[in-house]
């Protein structure tokens, strides 16, 4: 094994460490975030630091840096108060990874990057037509990262849209069979296959499968 | 589209409502983290929370409930300082998974889950030997989130450990390459398998991938 040290990263050129740094948090959700402006520019970016915050009340997280590219997507959010995040599958990563271009603020990035809207009943913000799963969000709080000014933007969810057959009968959603994909560093897009799912772990008592996971 | 609103969600029954939100973010990353307690009891506890912050400084940061299973590490890392954060591969998932059990304070987790511990130079962390990247972290900063009692924990990279031949040309790390794996909601692992690498976005320009990625 390889051993990098605190100093050797720091000393690596920026590009290089971008993409090696941005690689070892393990594997990424692969998301775009739908905002509309006040003055009714819609904008789609795609994010891949959505995270679960908890499930009572249903809150996800997303790191931004406020005077980066999707900078907009930020504005955007505080002004409207809502937002929608969806999930990039299999057949749109082309289109997704196109929306970190940078775009002037008046572009329609859903009409350059040739995503559909579908328009929400909250804010009017648009959701992602060609993503299978759809979540409606309200802007809720957010904390400035003192060690690297980046911002955690936090939001509860509203609504979430997808195919009724894609949640299984205790709630787990397949991910898989959504065709969602995932995030590997900067740019590259994977598709997740399944190994296991697991019963709930207890001491003292072996792992077990849930095997209808798998068929 | 099946809709569900945010009363529905709230009506769920708890462990359904669990399963459903923690599936709904996307694929989550699916790390290990390693600790040691003050009185020098080794702990080992999967997170699928572990997000990218910041490459310079390299800051990864991960959710915890300080009231629920994983108690052990937060207290270990506020009381010595260090952590560790080590890839699960697919030949690990299951002792991974078992690492979700309510273990006794006094059990040591690498022992009764089958896992080879590492120790570090800073503050004598465990990695786990058994995991292809290993990182070293040192704690930075904390939020208490509001919304939820949850709290952010955010460290600094100290050290990596990894195969050479993961690093490529421009520092990107090919985590399939690595065996990392993805989780989906609160017990499911797969497998991502690779779709494209793209170059970087430009507003006028076609998206083109990164051929060498499929290679």
């Amino acid at each position: 094994m390889l051993s990098i040290s605190r100093e050797e990263i720091q000393g690596m050129e920026r590009l290089y460490r971008n993409n090696f740094i941005n690689s070892i948090s393990g594997f990424k959700s692969s998301n775009l975030i739908g905002t509309v402006s006040e003055k009714g520019i819609y904008n789609v970016a795609v994010f891949s630091s959505v995270t679960h915050f908890g499930s009572n009340p249903a809150v996800l997280g997303f790191v931004t840096r406020p005077t980066t590219v999707p900078r907009n997507t930020y504005k955007n959010i505080k002004d409207i108060g809502y937002y929608t995040i969806n999930h990039v599958n299999s057949q749109i990563v082309e289109q997704a990874h196109q929306t970190s271009a940078k775009y002037e603020e008046e572009i329609d990035e859903f009409e350059i990057c040739g995503f559909t809207k579908e328009l929400s009943g909250f804010g009017g913000v648009p959701y992602v037509k060609e993503s299978h799963i759809q979540i409606g969000m309200k802007f809720e709080e957010e904390y400035k990262i003192a060690i690297n000014d980046t911002i955690l933007v936090l939001g509860s969810i509203q609504e979430i849209k997808l195919k009724e057959n894609l949640i299984k009968t205790d709630g787990f959603i397949d991910l898989n069979e959504a065709d969602t994909t995932s995030i590997n560093g900067l740019d590259a897009y994977l598709s997740p296959k399944k190994i296991a799912r697991f019963n709930y772990a207890r001491p003292n008592q072996p792992t077990t499968q849930i095997n209808e996971y798998l068929k």
